[in-house]
């Protein structure tokens, strides 16, 4: 379909006609993928070649530096006629992508009511139900009919997000319930909507945080959900094609957080790389520096591994498999409390589990490890025995530690994903080096 | 509300009116989660007190152990009536979790048609589109008019999952178009489908994988998906609400293989511990045996530590060091082309942009390394600036192995998240040793 498009883009000259036809077939998400390719000019001919009733729909899928160039590229007028035409959800990404000046001309073009909608919403805290909710919805009154309720939804719905969920408010714009097209559709044009109406709805308030809201989509697996404010007003609402993309984001900022990463919400290759080095370097400075702790251990131990140079070459694997073992257990645990499976009030289950599974893993390594050290390396069997009986050890500390540190975590309100595998890695490190270097003291009498 | 529900169910005697008030007012994901603190008995007890027309929709939400007590101990008829009234696709992942002797005594009871939609269903392959679509949808004909339209919804509708898009069919059941009850609502109701209905609609098969719906929604921010066989007849459609929940799932897979375990999508206090330590022990047996090669390049370099046991002391720090830089690049890239944003093709864009920003960060941190192990260590410049231009070399290389494995693995069509921190820190270690005893080896002329 894109290649099609391009090839029609690319005649000279254009065939107008057939170039509309394939654009009214085509999805609008489609369509703005095509600006992706396409130069500064040709995105600016392309915009102005869309069908008017797709214009605005395709603009919310267009990537932010091209929104810019077509909103330079166009009148006041034009400007006017897409801004308004978008639902304010979008129209306030679009606005807090842009510089100063293009926001200033864009508030300058719009109606007075949306610019004081657009500006309520630009002043939310990040992240919170109130920078993704939408104020195009669906209200109703309770003392209206069923049929009135359709009269409403036909006249104003077309510009509406959703129909599908309906806002029963009173005259002071209190939410006091919800009542689905679907009910409508079941009830008696005569029925009033305050006797059909569910009260007891889900919502959630302006400054909760975006986790919060899709927690509940989850939850309850919501199509929308209503925003009230302090006073339980209903000021928005969201649907749930935005928690979607809310999910993704919360998802990748996990993601780069438990791999030790300053969160980013810049996509990889639109980011400079001094922003990228950035983003890593506190992190990785902060784990060298610890990493000294290792080395201390390390160096009180010359004597030992001087008698006994097989314990430093076993130094590489212990360590390996102490974070291994470590970022498993973490992963694990922090994923489980981010979806709500395991709760802080589990630590001492989860701890009585880990040791068991730490055990079980840590004595079948071992095994292994035994055989392999003893018939590789010269057959001594103190020394196999001391690195084995480390392993097993080793893997019950680290499983430990890896459960231990995101739940207390979460406990004392820091973010769990901040203990995973790397720093947990680096005390499981330590404390492995430690036991290891101690039993070979007692075991190899050194 | 949960205390509420609790306080009432254990008055002596249980005041039947203000339970049932109360469980009417209350949501039913709400009420499920009531019957996981419950004992056996409390459990058949309560759900008999659930209102008739709430009991299906708060089974659907209940765990698979406390299904199997309540299928139990209803009779034949009681089940009958329970999964009757269960959406189709909650009927099949109900029955996907219950033993062989249930699974039979449910189907029996059933009328024909339910079990052959779920006989249907449960034989697609795992993780499909099949497995996720529910079969009951609102279907229309080409010809039917708005008017006619409303009255087949108002019929049917109520035990439709959806009834927010109708598919239009031809007579062969051949998926010709879609009409979103917006649409009808905004139509006369003359109209007639054919003339109003999308023909160039979004549509998947039943045998796509659940992460290619997921992706579809993502893209389109569909509310529903309609899903068709080999042919393009209308099998079933999938709805945003599973969708939510398949995201989730995949999520956690991919944590999970990322931190090097074995995927399961038990939740994790429900996993029997030698399962648990199962699904490690594979992973952690063969990165275990892969620092066989760290260790034999330390044992090659007895030597060198023997002269200068201030090299040894650093190995914590440059393996630490490769493996977090290493896994820095591949969560950011992995995740990248799980989103979308990066693409197989990008590798050499991707390798340069890594080879720049380890530049940047390696020399950073050589810079304060430098700095400590010179001042602490002795004042040795050239031992210093040894570890120094390892640590240089190291970031580079472990942020070059970990942007090329993950894109590598995607084009070779192997899981890139197979291709995350663990074994690049292996590999990322293994190289950076080597260098590092390489470099020694000159610089300090041992």
């Amino acid at each position: 379909m894109i290649e099609k498009i391009f090839e029609l883009m690319n005649e000279q000259p254009v065939n107008h006609r057939n170039l509309y036809q394939l654009l009214m077939d085509t999805n609008t998400v489609d369509i703005a993928d095509v600006f992706e390719h396409l130069s500064r000019e040709k995105v600016v001919q392309m915009f102005r070649l869309l069908p008017k009733s797709m214009a605005a729909d395709v603009f919310s899928y267009i990537e932010p530096e091209n929104q810019q160039i077509i909103v330079e590229a166009l009148t006041d007028i034009e400007v006017n006629k897409i801004v308004e035409d978008l639902f304010v959800d979008d129209a306030v990404d679009f606005i807090g992508e842009m510089p100063a000046n293009v926001v200033k001309r864009v508030l300058q073009s719009v109606s007075v009511d949306t610019r004081k909608t657009i500006n309520q919403l630009l002043q939310y805290p990040e992240d919170s139900a109130g920078t993704i909710m939408t104020t195009e919805f669906v209200g109703l009154k309770e003392y209206n009919t069923v049929g009135r309720a359709f009269e409403i939804i036909r006249n104003i719905g077309v510009d509406k997000e959703t129909i599908y969920t309906c806002y029963v408010m009173r005259r002071d714009r209190l939410l006091v319930g919800v009542v689905s097209v679907k009910t409508l559709l079941l009830s008696d044009p005569e029925d009033t909507i305050g006797d059909i109406m569910d009260t007891n709805m889900v919502f959630a308030h302006t400054t909760d945080d975006q986790e919060v809201i899709a927690d509940l989509f989850k939850r309850y697996g919501l199509l929308s959900l209503p925003i009230v404010d302090k006073e339980g007003r209903l000021v928005g609402i969201v649907t749930v094609d935005d928690i979607v993309q809310v999910i993704e984001e919360e998802t990748t900022e996990d993601f780069e957080k438990m791999a030790a990463l300053t969160p980013s919400e810049d996509p990889y290759l639109k980011t400079s790389v001094v922003k990228l080095a950035k983003n890593r370097f506190t992190w990785l400075l902060l784990l060298m520096l610890s990493a000294a702790i290792t080395g201390a251990i390390l160096e009180s131990a010359e004597e030992i591994i001087s008698s006994v140079y097989l314990l430093a070459v076993m130094v590489p694997m212990i360590m390996d498999t102490a974070g291994n073992a470590g970022a498993q257990t973490s992963a694990l645990i922090i994923r489980g409390m981010a979806v709500g499976e395991i709760h802080a009030r589990d630590v001492i289950r989860v701890l009585w589990r880990e040791i068991r599974v730490g055990t079980l893993c840590g004595c079948a390594l071992a095994l292994v490890n035994f055989a392999r050290v003893f018939l590789m390396n010269g057959r001594d069997f103190w020394v196999s025995f001391t690195i084995s009986v480390t392993l097993i050890v080793t893997v019950i500390i680290a499983k430990s530690v890896g459960c231990l540190l995101p739940i207390l975590a979460k406990k004392i309100k820091i973010d769990p994903t901040v203990m995973a595998a790397p720093l947990i890695t680096t005390i499981a490190d330590a404390s492995a080096l430690l036991f290891y270097f101690y039993i070979a003291r007692i075991i190899l009498k050194i």
